[in-house]
């Protein structure tokens, strides 16, 4: 088993053209691919303007021509890709913001439909409610690649401390969270958050945020994140467009929890963490 | 019900002497009255070095001096204390790290015995182990006060996302945390768990700690700090001697919860802690 994954995340810039996005996206992991990323990670809906509205109309099917591309680029390249997400039609109508992995053949080898949908209001602030247009998907996901497991989040459920957990006593030595975060939370609680789940959890965190646009009616946090699981950050972005990378040293794990084994001395008979079997999501 | 809460913590240098220590506390619990406090809050093994084989020479059962002190300091000042750390005897013998509650008639209105042991060994940077001498708590803790609810750990137990979940769940607005992070863990962690604890549960977090005491084995981060439901940060003090003063706004928990109503938006049928009924430990 390999000791170390090598990894991008492409912080790209989403307009309304999703064909125009396929491309940036395509671009992107080119690039990424040449710097020797095994492993490549979109932002959360890649393909569309983030806008509850919106989704809808730039629903698509799996297969479909966005998750295509990515089967296709993963081939290509010789990569996994963590697709980001899309906004998933399924065969009954309903929506869903969906992640898509593809291995270096390009199979499918996990999908994660997003499990809290992100309603907030904030009078001045931000306001949004995905629950007006999506559904909620009925799943914890980890998804097996190169004999390694990894979580796969959408965004606002890294906000629900329950779900790293889980990843973390299932064996997930990675949580990847495509995730849009935006100018109020943001500041406040983006960096805050993926560095505590990566301590908690003492594994690894890959969050892929979309670029700042500043003429979307949505504004992006930007600042895509790698954190070790001391809670380091080994890589950060600003809020523009531009690939990161970065090398996870799997040693590094087990080094943080030989030193302080929390996971080991957590108090099951004073609390215990029950949750649905997690699968790697693919029906 | 009050809509806020005065506090202080008194982040006091602790030296080998008892009853000097005693009397250190004394005069930071009458400046911390002085200064309107409703609630003072005194840092882990404030009564002692914290020195694990140091422990049993220090421990003393309950009732004893330093719960005297603490209750009678209570009742002169008409305020509730809570009394940091002591290590505290039971009637067979065995030692625990403890918490203890005293309203503003002297009264004990809660109790906490440690139950996350701090065992750690980072080489060449700090190498502690709690369970030479201590045992562990069997309780979680969550003491009324005024109406209100708070739940009360001990340093290590913070590190434990279950615990405040526990809490929040409870109805507890305020986690009080006496705690000694240290040079190595302080600068890492302290203030991103603190921090992340409130964000999660959308409560407030007053971790109180001593202050550095460069002629101690264990040098405390110090950084006693009060934090909001939204993470923000309303008191920090730093490494030396001081007392910090807070006043918290209950309005503003509403507030928080009400625009991001992350409690209500848990995904029980995904996942479920379930936890030992808590108490105010007094037995």
């Amino acid at each position: 088993m390999d000791k170390t994954l090598s990894l991008s995340i492409c912080q790209m810039k989403t307009g309304n053209d999703k064909d125009e996005n396929l491309k940036k996206a395509g671009e992107m992991i080119a690039a990424a691919a040449g710097e020797g990323a095994e492993m490549v990670v979109l932002p959360e809906v890649f393909n569309s303007p983030y806008q509850a509205e919106l989704f809808p109309r730039y629903a698509e099917p799996f297969p479909g021509p966005s998750t295509d591309f990515l089967a296709a680029a993963a081939c290509k390249h010789g990569l996994c890709i963590v697709g980001g997400s899309i906004i998933e039609r399924d065969s009954q109508g309903k929506i869903y913001n969906s992640s898509f992995v593809f291995d270096e053949r390009g199979e499918l080898i996990g999908r994660h439909r997003k499990a809290h949908l992100f309603d907030i209001d904030i009078p001045g602030r931000i306001s949004f409610r995905e629950s007006d247009t999506l559904n909620a998907g009925e799943n914890i996901t980890i998804v097996h690649y190169k004999s390694r497991l990894f979580a796969l989040m959408i965004c606002y459920d890294c906000r629900f401390p329950e779900l790293a957990r889980a990843a973390a006593l299932e064996g997930a030595e990675l949580l990847v969270i495509p995730a849009a975060f935006n100018t109020t939370t943001g500041p406040a609680h983006w960096k805050l958050l993926m560095r505590c789940r990566a301590v908690d959890n003492q594994l690894f965190v890959v969050a892929a945020s979309p670029a700042r646009n500043p003429s979307a009616s949505y504004q992006a946090w930007g600042h895509s994140l790698v954190v070790d699981p001391w809670g380091d950050i080994l890589q950060e972005a600003g809020s523009g467009e531009e690939i990161i990378h970065a090398r996870l040293d799997f040693s590094r794990l087990e080094q943080v929890r030989q030193e302080l084994p929390l996971l080991r001395q957590r108090r099951k008979d004073l609390y215990r963490l029950d949750y649905k079997a997690p699968g790697n999501g693919i029906v």
